[in-house]
């Protein structure tokens, strides 16, 4: 069945009313709402988290939302993809029940809104940097859907990773009462990691784009298999980093932290990675497109 | 009767819970949640404050928290007077139905948050230029109190003018569904604003105090009842200062702002206070009392 679709706040608070409180569905537990936040132009890595999100609660809202505080000067807000209707098609083959699609009027009267919702340090580093300002815009509008649904889990993708360990931080200091859930990277059947952004790339671009995933993946296992000396280490990074570049990549960054994003220099000279559990994380150009991968690596 | 008292976030949400969602009172209203956020050491201001709450809500919820994120270094933090049995009888006799008083490690479990709440410039003025950071702890409190408690309603006192402007503008921009409510300022006899903060006052201050008030009377009615000149109202401001500092105060500002906290300058050097709603503000200190006060000047 195809969601329903509102635009404005109240009419979607009116309509999640219901599900609140003491409601109880048929087996007599209390209903619970679910927020899977998008920016539209939904490919199967988004429906995956609708079928997540459908997993932890009974009603599911997709908010469809290109956050204009969210991008920078020069950067795709104009250009990024908006296709609504087909949007909604695809969230009716995974009954989702709602979409709201707000205008930028309608979340911002004022815009940029005085109030801040800054992330600190965590938000200072990787995207970040490359991104001055994205992540308190990711902030405010996070926030926003947050008090507008106010649901009982969001859903968010773990292919954005310093988005999803901003908003875990979000969410326990500002105290809301909500369960974050990061879903899985869903990939093409060749690796590339699906994204809106991947339709910038040239048929060309697209056949060398896997390449980011392969790196990632090869760096991973050798981060696993083998005890590193610093020396090591640091040549497992500049080869990976060569690989990428080879490929036709301009890379933005490539970094090794703790999965919690922090430093996996024991001190300013030293690694040390051991009992830790550490992601990689890449950001590369590949023509227009600016692409985002990551690995975990569960160490021990 | 007693208020329940809560020391733990999970406890106080368990508790609200049956109040949300389609629950109806006896006269088939939705229940609302009313939330009352204070310092503790309750004064008669306070419990006017539960009595508004009582009027717009079927549960009211006072939070007692003094909390670290809003006193800057060398503030009364240590030494601001905490009572809660004092203050718990007090609420019995307004009939409020929750207290919620958190431990500091219950709402901060890393301190200071590395999220931030930031007000902007409205928060760089008056009170926030003497007390740099003050709204910063402000924002981050209200809105994790807003998230626990999830209340329909909000009262805060108008003698925090500045704070409640700043609280107005985070509900809107943070989209949170809560009706502010502003609460009238309640004097003593003799004219003096309660506060907590009177009891740093001796005997000899406290029979002064009351003098700020007067003066800010008196100010809103020349302003009001007079054309006044760019010099006369200059003069005005001047004589106002004068009295309010030959009483024995220190003056931090006083200063005369649109009732949104707008400067009444038209321009740099032309003030022009015709069709607006105007607010006298001023932060004195009397002895180790930092004493706030507020006028409304209605034009027209």
């Amino acid at each position: 069945m195809s969601p329903i679709i509102y635009h404005d706040i109240s009419s979607l608070r009116e309509a999640l009313q219901p599900y609140r409180g003491q409601q109880n569905d048929k087996q007599g537990r209390q209903q619970r709402i679910a927020l899977v936040p998008t920016m539209g132009n939904l490919h199967d890595g988004h429906l995956e988290l609708v079928k997540i999100a459908k997993q932890h609660a009974d009603v599911v809202v997709v908010s469809i939302f290109v956050n204009p505080t969210q991008f920078g000067v020069g950067e795709d807000f104009d250009s990024y993809p908006r296709t609504l209707d087909a949007d909604v098609a695809k969230l009716a083959t995974v009954d989702a029940d709602y979409v709201f699609a707000p205008s930028i009027d309608a979340m911002y009267p004022v815009l940029p809104p005085p109030t801040a919702v800054l992330s600190g340090a965590i938000a200072n580093q990787l995207c970040g940097q490359s991104r001055p300002g994205h992540f308190d815009g990711v902030g405010i509008v996070v926030a926003k859907l947050f008090n507008i649904v106010q649901p009982d889990v969001a859903v968010f993708g773990q292919k954005d990773y310093q988005q999803l360990a901003i908003i875990k931080q979000l969410v326990r200091d500002l105290s809301y009462p909500i369960n974050i859930i990061g879903a899985p990277i869903v990939r093409a059947d060749d690796g590339l990691a699906l994204s809106s952004r991947n339709q910038y790339l040239s048929a060309n671009e697209r056949q060398v784009a896997p390449v980011l995933h392969q790196a990632l993946q090869e760096l991973a296992q050798s981060l696993k298999s083998t005890a590193l000396s610093q020396q090591a280490f640091d040549k497992l990074l500049v080869d990976t980093r060569t690989r990428i570049s080879d490929a036709g990549f301009v890379i933005d960054y490539l970094e090794i932290k703790t999965d919690e994003l922090g430093s996996i220099m024991s001190d300013s000279t030293t690694f040390n990675i051991e009992n830790k559990n550490i992601v990689i994380l890449v950001a590369a150009w590949l023509g227009r497109a600016r692409l985002l991968d990551n690995q975990l690596v569960v160490v021990n």
